[in-house]
Parts: structure tokens; sequence; C-alpha cells
């Protein structure tokens, strides 16, 4: 095979598959999950329906989705041994450390983990599905001093995270708010983590090792972690006056606007649109609308700045507005980007699915790339090797 | 950009980044760690000096490998939350599966987990390659109801983890010939699980969170879990007298011959040589030689077999001949591919480092592929999201 060059540029705009998945425009920022545009889900359905047509490439019908939620409900209980560990973890342990932790825990959890056919791997999906957030919520529980807490089943699946992290009835606000939330993040074509997660079992290995790559991946400030970043943003700037000069000395000196521009998005973020907007409706209900016009003034600074550089395509992200929805929902800082793969989990799995059984693309192959070797060579033999007493 | 077309070929032949960690001549068979031919590492090095040779560029001179020795032998004690966390794991569990729980543990465990300078990241791939064979074989002997054990300092690095894993000092022999072993694996380029670890950390994320990406590749089958594959196979042709009517069988059935091709190699893999050699010799040490004998013959009539079906580039890869190396040390079929791993985190932590300061190649960039949509699209706005009671 001829080699090609695509050194350096981090694989943008690089095909590496075909998917049946989603797709990204980011020129046009039109988001697709299955065919289905962004605004149509978020607008018209729930996670657990969003995630029945991820994993299986339709809309369900009333039993369908019955039946998904009555799956999703039955693993809702985990065997002691998880918890018994995790109590054992130091409580300032990060989050993203401890769910990364937890996954291969899942795996060790799952009496099927040596079927592969596809029917074991959407069981095994929708365990994760069900399970990422208990962990979430239960670490939460457990480094407050609490015991984790039963599922409640008469609650959605957003609403029962909000009932496992805090013993208290939702708010229904809330709850509404964090579904969409999580149909937002559910998907989102070859980003990072989800290719970590394809990268990983195109080499056979099982769901769960892929999830704890994607976990992984997504801890990134770059990825994920981005929503914790926003809300320290926030924070530290909820006093400042002068957001224009803040916006300026930062570019000044070389540094970001997190939750400002995207590897894909060269127009604003479809989810940002939405999340935005929710950030107003939830500040105006709890009186508290000063966070989002702090985002919405740094957006604008943001934007002006950046114009004025010649920047014209950085525009708000998912990440940008979502830290401020969290925040007014009182989920804790640190708990932004595990709540991210709560969501995201559902796009993991289907993308895992699709790589190990070539759904979109025939045989799928280990993704094993080269490199262009730029280190020492002393001639066809290599270097020498030199003796202890002959090394400086 | 323009968007460059690769799909379904996972990558193979396409440059994703400059490096000056190693190369592989899979035409040639050529392996150079950091300008050194393997075949000089394997024979003149160590394990110790080979891995501060990947983090360093440099062979170290005699102050230097005393520096790194005392750095491996300080970080060989561990926080009591880790075992104690990981006695509540179920006994069946698979090694690899403990292996990965265990990575974001060792983060939790680092106190200087914030630290993300480069001397910070070299301390931590320090406390990696001290501490991954201790979990390893601490998992040994809790599975089998013993306690881990200290670590003897007085041993080499692949003394004291046989030392750990069996509690009885161990055969000089079977040491000089695991360090070898462990050179030999230290490094592959950009294989699938340093990949794994690049793609990972390419988002910020720390080296932890990157190096359980790693060994989720590496418990793949057609990556690290290779070796625990030929193993079976070994095991299932014991009494075989026909092998070349078994390899043909397998190839008609359209299965792989375990161990048999590589994904970068079309000649003989210049590690698996070194292990033929090495199993020879250990059996016959052993009075064992039957299963070297066995490979051997399983080796020539693939060969004969392949090269009837015009495939010439099918060649023993390094997992056909470690895996009877590892069986006749006594290592337990399931702890080869964590063998491989406490070799290969060499590398990872390397690669990491690489990917983190940008090394070989100005500033590294996120990856984050594109992809190729194929699935549904219903015209310019997306297909029509149908109510419940419209859907079939």
């Amino acid at each position: 095979m001829n080699e090609i060059n695509t050194k350096n540029i981090g694989l943008r705009g690089i095909k590496v598959a075909d998917t049946k998945i989603g797709s990204v425009d980011g020129e046009k920022g039109i988001l697709i999950y299955r065919g289905y545009r962004i605004e149509d889900l978020a607008a018209n359905s729930t996670f657990e329906e969003t995630a029945y047509l991820l994993l299986h490439d339709a809309l369900p019908n009333e039993d369908q989705l019955r039946e998904f939620k009555r799956a999703l409900s039955e693993a809702r209980e985990l065997p002691s041994f998880v918890f018994d560990s995790i109590r054992k973890w130091p409580r300032p342990s990060r989050p993203m450390d401890v769910l990364q932790a937890a996954v291969p825990l899942l795996a060790m959890a799952d009496h099927d983990l040596q079927l592969e056919s596809r029917e074991a791997n959407l069981a095994t999906a929708v365990r994760l599905i069900a399970r990422i957030p208990m962990i979430v919520a239960g670490w939460d529980r457990i480094r407050n001093g609490h015991d984790p807490l039963p599922a409640d089943e008469r609650l959605s699946h957003a609403g029962n995270f909000l009932w496992q992290m805090t013993g208290t009835t939702p708010d229904p606000l809330f709850v509404k708010d964090l579904d969409i939330a999580l149909v937002l993040h559910a998907d989102h074509s070859f980003n990072a983590s989800t290719f970590a997660c394809r990268e990983v079992v195109s080499t056979q290995a099982h769901m769960y090792a892929g999830v704890a790559a994607g976990v992984g991946a997504l801890s990134g400030s770059l990825h994920g972690g981005a929503n914790a970043e926003v809300m320290k943003m926030l924070d530290e700037l909820r006093d400042e006056k002068d957001i224009a000069g803040w916006v300026r000395d930062q570019l000044d000196s070389g540094k970001k606007i997190m939750g400002m521009g995207h590897a894909v998005y060269k127009t604003t973020d479809p989810r940002a649109r939405f999340l935005k907007d929710m950030c107003f409706g939830l500040g105006k209900q709890l009186g508290q609308e000063h966070w989002c016009g702090l985002s919405s003034r740094i957006e604008e600074a943001a934007i002006a700045e950046f114009e004025k550089r010649g920047k014209t395509t950085i525009k708000p992200n998912v990440d940008f507005y979502s830290a401020p929805v969290y925040y007014l929902m009182g989920i804790p800082g640190d708990l932004m980007t595990p709540l991210f793969a709560i969501s995201r989990i559902a796009g993991w799995t289907a993308h895992i699915i699709e790589e190990k059984f070539g759904d979109a693309q025939g045989k799928p192959a280990l993704y094993r790339p080269s490199s262009e070797y730029v280190g020492s060579y002393c001639g066809r033999t290599g270097c020498v090797y030199e003796p202890m007493d002959k090394r400086k």
C-alpha cells in the first residue's frame, strides 16, 4: 500500500471509516443522529428513545420502548462488590478516574462477558447506559459520606440520576432539561472519545475495554473536560466588570477562551443554541439569570475580539452553555464531565457495535496507523550499542 | 482542509505523526528503538536500561541507570487502598480487566497527579513501570488466596516480578530470559495500544487515562491477547499428529493460525527469531523441548500451506514463540497478555510524553478524524421525527 502522509493534523478531515450512526456538518452546523436532526430530537424525543435510536437505527414503537426501559430498569442493580470496592477509594479522587476504574468493574460484574454476538453487545450496551449514571451518583454519595441509593424506577433515566445523586425527589423542571441535555450529548460522530472506543475494540477487545478508553479521552480538557473548565472560568469572572478586557488579555497571552471554538464546527454548534435558551429559561425560573448573562457577555466579547483578529469561525460549543445549565441544576463542577459520559455512553456503545460487526463498512480493520521516524538512525544497521563504560 | 479518504483500511500505511521513539520496517523486518536495533538491545541491554532509553532518548550512564533503578525501587510500594480494593474483585475476573481497572487506581494513588510538566510525566512513567507488574503479580496472588508480596529490591525488574508472583526465589535462567522478552516487547511504534494511549492524551487527559486505554486495546485478540490465544492453540494441538492437516482445515474454514501474520511485518518478525531460540534453549534445559518442537512444526506447516495459497508474507509474529516461552517459565496463560503490558508500558509512557510535549512534531493536535455518513438521510432538513403513534 502506498503511504499517505497526514502528519501532525490530528487526522482532521481524514475519513477513517463509513458510519450509519450520525454526521456532523461543521460548515452548516448540522448534527444528525441516524437521519434525524438534533433539533427535532431535542424538541420531541427523550434520552431513552434517543439511545434506542442510536443502538437500533430506528425510533422505537411503544412496545420496543417499554421493553428498552424495562431492560434499563433491570440493569439498575449492581453486585455488592462494586461499591464495596469503590468505598475504599480516596475521597479526593477525580470522578473521571473513578468512572474509568469502575467501567472494568462493570465488566467483572457481567456474567455474559464471554458472549460476543450482536445481541450480547446490545444487552451490554443497555447495562452500561443504566449503570454509568449509578457509578457517578454513587461516587458523589460516597465521597460525601453517604450510601449509594437504590434506583427509583418510577423516574425517567434523567430523573433517576438526579434522585440517586441527591436523595431528594428531583424538580420536574430539572428532569426535563437534563433529559434534553442528555439527548444533545448522546453522539457526535468520530469525536476523540468515540474514536478511542472504536480503536480499542478494533483489536476485538470487549465493549467495556473500549468504553474505559472513551472515558479516558473524554476526561481531557480539549474534549469533555472542557465543561468543567468553562465553569471554572465563570466562577473566576463572576465579579469581573471588564469582560472585553479580560478576553483581550487572554488572547494576547496565547490562552484560550474555554468553550469557544470546535475541531469540526466553523459556525455555531447547534447544541449550544438549545443550551443557551435552556440556561436563560432555568435562570429566570430560579431567579439566577446572572450566570447565563455572564456567559452571554463572554460570548459576545469573545466573538467580537476573535473577529478583530480575523478569526470568524470561533463560536460557542456545546460546553459553553452546558456548564451554567448544570450549575443551575446543582451539579458539582467536577461531575459535569461525568455527566457528559452518562449521555455519550449511548453513542459510544452504538459505535462499538458498528465497529465490531462492520454494520457500515464491510469487514472492519484493526486501527494500526503508520508514523514517520525522525529520530536517531545511524546508517543501514542502526546505531552501535555502546557498552556502559563508553557512555558519556 | 480537503478531505482525504482512507476508509476501511484501519489507517494502515497512513502516517499520522512524526516520532523519535522508534520505527518498524515491515518489509525488511527491522525494529529500532531510539536508533538502536532490537537485536543489539536484546543481546546487550536490560529492561531497565531499555526503558530509560525509550523515555530519555539515550542510553543511561552508570549514575543515570543507578538513579533510574532507585526511582523504580522507591515506587514499588503502594498505598493500602489499592489492594484493599482489588481484594473485593471476583476471583474469576480476567487479569486484563483487573489491570485496566487498577491503572486509574494508580492515578488516585498519585499525589502529583495535578502536575503536568515533562519532569512530572517522566516521574509518573517510572511509577507506572514499577507498579504495573506489582498489580499483575498481586492479582495472581489474591485470586489464588494469597497476599501480595513486598518487592525484593535485590532483584532485577524481571526477577522481582517473578518473585512477587510466585513467592520463591526465581531461577536465574528464567530471569535473564524474561528480561530479554521484556526488552523485545517494550515498544513497537504506532501499534493499536500505543496509538490508543496517544489518542487519549491528545485531549490533554493525564498519563494514567491514556495507559488504561492502552491496556484495553492490548487485551484484544488481534493485539496483545494473541499470545494467550497461541497458548490455547498449543494446548489443543499437544496430541495432534497431523499438524499439516489441521492447518489446512483451519484455513479452509476461514480461521486464522494464531501468532502467524502481522499488520506491519511482511517477513519474519525480528523478535520472533529471538524468542524461538529462547524457547529451544529453555526447553532443552528443562527437558521440555516438545512445546517448541510443536510450535516449530506448526510454523513450518503454516508457512508451507500459506505459500500454496499464494500468501508468502505470513510469518510468525512476536506472540508465536512468546507463548511457549512464558509457559515454560510457569506463567499462567491468562497472565501472558498482562506480561506484554508489563513490558509495553515503557513504550506507552514514552509515546504519551512525546504526544503531550510534541517532542517530534511541533504542536500536537487532538486526534479527531472524520467519517463518511452512509446512513439514512432524508433531504436537506433530515428525516422527519414521527410521533410514537405513527411508528410501525
